[in-house]
Formats: C-alpha cells, sequence, structure tokens
C-alpha cells in the first residue's frame, strides 16, 4: 500500500527525512505493509542545490497546493514559525490529512486549538519532534504514561546551553568563552538569546506540561530565567558542593492540581542522573506516583535525529490512517496555573558583603525575618569584601525575593550575585 | 464505556495494579473516555488476606473461567511462568480478548507464537512490563523507532546484579557480601542464580532483539555470563582506568543482518551514561543510524512501576479496542544468529603469573600468536608471583579463547582470572 507524503520545508531537517524514507523504506514496508512515498515537497527556492534523491518536478514553492492536492494523504510541516505554518496544518487536518510536525513554537503557542482540529477530523496530529529532537519523550507521555499521576517534568531541553555550561564546568571556560565556542561550532545562533534566556526551553516545558497533565499550558505560561548571567565564582562553589549547574525546564502538578511550569539554572546533584547529561545532550527526568523516576537521554538536535523523530510518527500515523484509527490527546483542560511567587525550591545565593563584624548576622537576620531558612553558609574573604554563599531549605520564591529586596537596601550589602535553585529531595 | 478487565494474579504487581485502576481509574476515564472495571482476578488462595479494594466474589481460583468469560473484555497475566500462562494466553487471544502481560520467561522462549496468534486475532498483545519494569522501552522500539536502522541495544537490565556491582564499586564489598546485602534487602532471591548468572537479563535480551530487529529471538539463543566471578581487584582496576564495570545485555546487528545476543559483565567508561546507573536502576541505551544515541532510565522492577507499565499498556489496549484497532509488532523473520565466537570487543585480561624474567615476553607472545594486539598493559608485584592486566583492542571473541587456552598450557602463567568485555569505541 503506497502512503503518499507531501513535505513542507527542505532544510535541515527535511532533506534527510527525504533520504531516510528511501533508505528506510524497505524495512518500513516489511514491517507495516505500508510503502511511503514522498510525492511533493515545499521549498522556498527551486533553484538551490539539493543533495536528496527526488526528482526535480516533485518540487514546488507553493506549500499550499500540497495541503490541498488530493493525491496526498500525509503532511510533514517542517517550515517552523507560527504562519503559514499555523494555517497550512489547520487546512491539512480540515481536509483529513494526518499531520506531522516537530513545531514547538507554534504547539506552544496554538496547541489546544491544532489538537482541537486533528480531534474533529479525526486524523493524527503527531509532533514528538517538537520536543528533544530525536528522544522518544511525547509518545511515552502520552501513551506509556497516560494512566500515571505525573508529579514533576524536568528536562535539559536546550542542548546549546547545556553545551555551554558544560564547557564552563569541565574547561573552566567563562561564560562569552564558551558562548563564543558554540557558536563557532554552529549549535548558538549569532543572536543567541532564545537559547540563552530559556524561550527555547520554555517552549518546550508548554508542550511537556499539557501532555503531562492534560492542560492547555502555553509558552507565555512559562518563567523563564537564563543563563547568561552565571559565573565562574558559581560554577566553582557549586561543583565544590557537590553540583552542577544545568538549565532544566521544570513542570510540576501540586497535590491540589496546580500547575507550575518554569526554566532557569539549578544546581543538580553530582549524583542525580540528570547531572551527568553533558555537552549538547538532551534529557527528560519524570517523577510519577506509581512509575518513580523515569529518565529519557539523547540527541535533543541535529538534522538526522530530528528526522528520526518525523520518520517514526510518520509511520504512526500512516498505520492508524491505514486501519482508520488515529492517536488522541484528549481534550486539554484549561490549566490552573501557579503564580510563579508561590513556587518553592531549596536556594543557593551568592551575597558580596563588606568584611567587618556583625555583617553576618545581620544578613542572617534578613534571611530569619522573611522565613527563609538557611541550611548552610560558607564565606570567602576579598580583599576589604568577603562573600557569603547561604544554601537554603526549601523556601516560597515571593520569600526569596523579598529577602533579596531586604538585602538590598543593607549597607553592608555590596552586590547579589546570582540567586539559583537547587535540586534537593526536602519535601 | 465500561471495558471489564480479567486480572490472572494478584501477587506483587497484580495488587497495586488493581489498586492504581482505581486511583486512576477518573484520570483514564477523562482523557479516553473509558472505564476500567477490574470484573475479575484469578488468585491461588482465596483465603491470603489481601489489601485490595474489590469485594470478595470477584476473586477466582480459576483462571480459565475468567479467560472464557464473555463478560471479560480484556486479560493481564500476571501468573508468570510458561504453563499455565501460555495456554491462556493464546486461548484468551484466539477469543479475541486483548492481553496484556509481564511475562519475560514465556516471551523469550514463545514470543513469536503468541504474536501470530494476536496477528490472527486481530488484538493486542501488549508486553511493556516484561522488559525493565516500569521503563517504557518497548513501545519506543515498536513504534516511535519502528523507521529506525538499530545497530546496537544495551541494557542494564537486571536490578540485583547492578546492586551488586553497584555495592562492590562504592562500599569496596566483596560479591559474598554484596550479594546477602542483596538478599537481605529482598532484591536477590534465596538462589539467586537466574540473576547473577545473566537469565534474567538474557530473556529480557531476547525479548529486545526481537523488537529491535524483527526477528524470532529466544533466551536459548543467547549467550550467558554472570557476574559471580567478578573479584575485587577487577573492581579496583577498572576504576583506576576510568571504568564501572556493569552487567550488560547487548543485542546488536551487524551491517549483513547477523543478529548477536549476549550477556555479560562488561567494563563501561565512567563518561558513558550506562556508568551512571546506580544501585537497583535500570537503563536501556539505544544506538540508531539516523537518531544516533538513546538511553531509557527507570526503576526495572518493583509491585507499583511495574504496575504502571502494566496500567499503560492496558489503557492502549482498551483504546485500541474501542476503536477496533490494535498495535502490531508484525512479522517476525527466522533471525540468523551471529555465532559467539565471531563477537568482537575489546577486552580485560587478568592473569597471574611467576614473576621471572622473560614471561611478560612469552605471554606477550601468545596474544600475538592468536592476532589479539594489546593496547595497555600493567603489572602489580604479589610477591614471588605477578598480576598481568592486559586491555586488548578489538578481537575476535573465537581469537581471545584461543589465547586463554594458550596462555593456560604456559608453566609460567599461575592462574588466568577475570577476563572481561570493555564498551570501547573502537570501530
Amino acid at each position: 500500500m503506497p502512503v503518499r507524503v507531501g513535505v513542507l520545508g527542505c532544510g535541515n531537517v527535511g532533506a534527510p527525512l527525504v533520504e531516510l524514507i528511501g533508505t528506510q523504506g524497505p524495512t518500513v514496508e516489511a514491517r507495516t505493509g505500508l510503502r511511503l512515498v514522498v510525492t511533493r515537497v515545499a521549498v522556498r527556492d527551486l533553484a538551490k542545490p539539493r543533495s536528496i534523491s527526488l526528482p526535480v518536478d516533485r518540487l514546488t514553492t507553493d506549500a499550499g497546493s500540497i495541503v490541498d492536492d488530493p493525491d496526498i494523504d500525509l503532511v510533514v510541516e517542517l517550515i517552523g514559525g507560527i504562519e503559514p505554518a499555523r494555517a497550512l496544518i489547520l487546512s491539512a487536518l480540515k481536509a483529513g490529512k494526518p499531520v506531522v510536525t516537530g513545531n514547538k513554537e507554534l504547539l506552544a503557542k496554538h496547541g489546544a486549538e491544532l489538537f482541537e482540529a486533528a480531534e474533529a477530523s479525526g486524523v493524527d496530529l503527531l509532533f514528538e519532534a517538537a520536543v528533544a529532537g530525536g528522544i522518544p519523550i511525547i509518545r511515552p507521555l502520552r501513551e506509556s504514561l497516560v494512566g500515571e499521576r505525573i508529579t514533576r517534568v524536568m528536562g535539559i531541553v536546550n542542548g546549546t546551553t547545556n553545551y555551554i555550561l558544560t564547557r564552563m564546568t569541565e574547561a573552566g571556560a567563562s561564560y562569552a568563552d564558551a558562548l563564543a565556542e558554540a557558536q563557532a561550532l554552529g549549535y548558538a545562533e549569532a543572536d543567541p538569546t532564545a537559547d540563552v534566556e530559556g524561550y527555547d526551553a520554555g517552549a518546550k516545558a508548554a508542550i511537556i506540561a499539557s501532555i503531562a497533565f492534560g492542560a492547555a499550558v502555553t509558552a507565555a505560561d512559562v518563567h523563564h530565567e537564563g543563563i547568561s548571567s552565571i559565573a565562574e565564582v558559581d560554577i566553582a562553589f557549586a561543583r565544590k558542593m557537590g553540583y552542577v549547574i544545568k538549565l532544566l525546564a521544570v513542570a510540576e502538578q501540586t497535590d491540589a492540581g496546580e500547575i507550575g511550569v518554569r526554566v532557569h539554572p539549578t544546581m543538580v546533584p553530582l549524583e542525580h542522573p540528570l547531572a551527568a547529561v553533558r555537552e549538547s545532550f538532551n534529557a527528560i527526568f519524570v517523577e510519577g506516583a506509581a512509575v518513580g523516576d523515569l529518565m529519557f537521554y539523547g540527541r535533543g538536535a541535529g538534522g538526522s535525529p530530528t528526522a528520526s523523530a518525523i520518520l517514526g510518527d510518520l509511520i504512526d500515523a500512516a498505520v492508524n490512517r491505514h486501519r482508520g484509527s488515529h492517536a488522541s490527546v484528549g481534550q486539554l483542560s484549561k490549566a490552573v496555573l501557579r503564580p510563579i511567587e508561590d513556587a518553592e525550591s531549596e536556594y543557593y545565593l551568592n551575597v558580596e558583603v563588606l568584611d567587618r563584624p556583625g555583617v553576618l548576622a545581620q544578613v542572617a537576620g534578613v534571611f530569619g525575618d522573611n522565613t527563609v531558612s538557611i541550611r548552610s553558609m560558607e564565606q570567602e574573604g576579598l580583599g576589604e569584601e568577603a562573600r557569603l554563599i547561604f544554601i537554603t531549605h526549601r523556601a516560597r520564591e515571593a520569600d526569596v525575593r523579598a529577602t533579596l529586596r531586604s538585602l538590598r537596601a543593607l549597607e553592608a550589602v555590596d552586590r547579589i550575585g546570582s540567586v539559583l535553585r537547587v535540586l534537593g529531595d526536602e519535601p
């Protein structure tokens, strides 16, 4: 049985996808009885030389004509961005064509609308590639764990920042040097904002939260803090205290059903599995009430791993279509969001103070006044000044913010450096 | 829509499953529209006190009557072992009832027969819990990676041996003491043979190989070596050289299509993600041509994690049944097995020799005569004797065996200690 596939976009992921469908076609046919045929491919520039094994007459610049083509059974969207991707996907779904996409930005903004359109037409909308590239995480969350009460998901879902932090940790590089290296290797863009300030990870966190908790969470609901202000001294103190700093996307649901989603650098204990995720690798750590701790590790980006995830979805959609079935994320409920002020964590604070008698007592008093309990403190002399490194017990975000405001008002406090969450095991 | 579930077996996994279906029922119904109802449960002893929230009249000692009951839509088999589990599953499948099982022993022996029976009836036979407990690995292999050319799968799939090796590595315990500790904690049986000699891991490796390569591999096809002869000196040398010893289940397929499946202790480099899998945790590392490296980590055993995996399958089977669809492993081909003699690896050898001039040259000569190339050697004095620790370049198993035979024939060789594979990156 041939399945006629239209591919929108033939760049970094589209080109290896077309090749992968070619090389793996016989295996897929042997296992499923279905023959995937790339019938038409939409490109921006017909004249651009491409290393794909397709007759040139299958290329077009008119993506809409592929979606509308009655000879196309299945659509793969790899254009990215909001429009025209959104309109094309909605149009395909309305025409009863299953869609596979890797578009995290679109799903994190308009996911609920797209899932409803797929459900209304009774066809698949699959998007494994949108989160953590080649790592199977969406399907396990949607299917394997649909009956599990997931309490928290923590992911290293941005390879660029993980590479930068790995270089800072292992080679002692500064943030600026590690970023420049990531840019030279093509891991980071010339304008690295989306990566280093956590927006890319935030979009993925919104999608993960939506699927894990069955509620519509968008990128706008995610609290972001980036890694650009992480200093070498923070990396060094983390290491000394048995931690490594990772940019984590965290999605959690309280017993009361409130959902909190945030992205921020976090001190991860060295013995935690996420601490061993190095370089540009990604991993998603899932905590479930019955299943316990799970982790999914692999390549979160790159043309070939992402194309592999797209192909997996494509086969699934083709098989489902053949059987007249489809996957479903169910009806997403409206998310009840927990304000970031109510989030709780252990914290690391790096406070530079004048080195004179009574300052520590004064600073410690500020913590106490704001009901933030100190677990440990280390002092490092800096000539006329001293650096105080605090690790707190579990505290409310609002209380930590109030502590910081009060500390800044102290004459003896010269500067507050990094404030980082600490992944601890306090309940 | 109620889905009437019959559960065969109500022990370590069955009891938490019944409770989990109760607590998670509303979530499952909200997401899928289906209400799972545990209608009947087969037990061995009706009089045994049980902590499950079910009316006692739903229990029976007659498993066959559940399978035959027209009021049962779906069967969960948790009896274990070959018979009567096999007959009960075949009977359920023939009656058109989807089956969920966690029975690794049965699948590793009669998988092909059971898959065919499921396919013939057009119903699901799902078995996520059979490999690595709560970790989603079967579904990702069956679905996400069905289009991927998988070259190798390496798993830490036995929690008991991983716990023992972790204690030997981290606490310096002897094998005997670590085993006794695992027994005291309930991780190891009074007769630990199935775990420590690799039979349990071998059954899981056979199932993984069958799904990853689409070919019928049975437990009898797996080459086994256990951990009972690992000495403290091996652990210490591994650590010194930057490795940790893990019992790995390895399934690989050569470019020519030959499949090799084996279980043996392996020296894993400390920077490899599998090295960070500690205590009784499991992990499966998958190498794919397009997707690159993936790892799936979590609890490989225990009632609650395993029940979670069963519930995931149960929901899937219920949804598929409702839609008139079913999952499929496709037709398993006959496996072309690679003889263990043709397997290749880097090796660690611990050879005790008389400490006198010329012995090293003599021993090294034996390696050379058998075309086994030495990568590094360390010598440790032991009074009248010396211990030679060799790491080889990649070598054929048959050549290493020939080397060992020749070494044993040398008068200067007192004893050959452990011979372990080394997970290297030589092609």
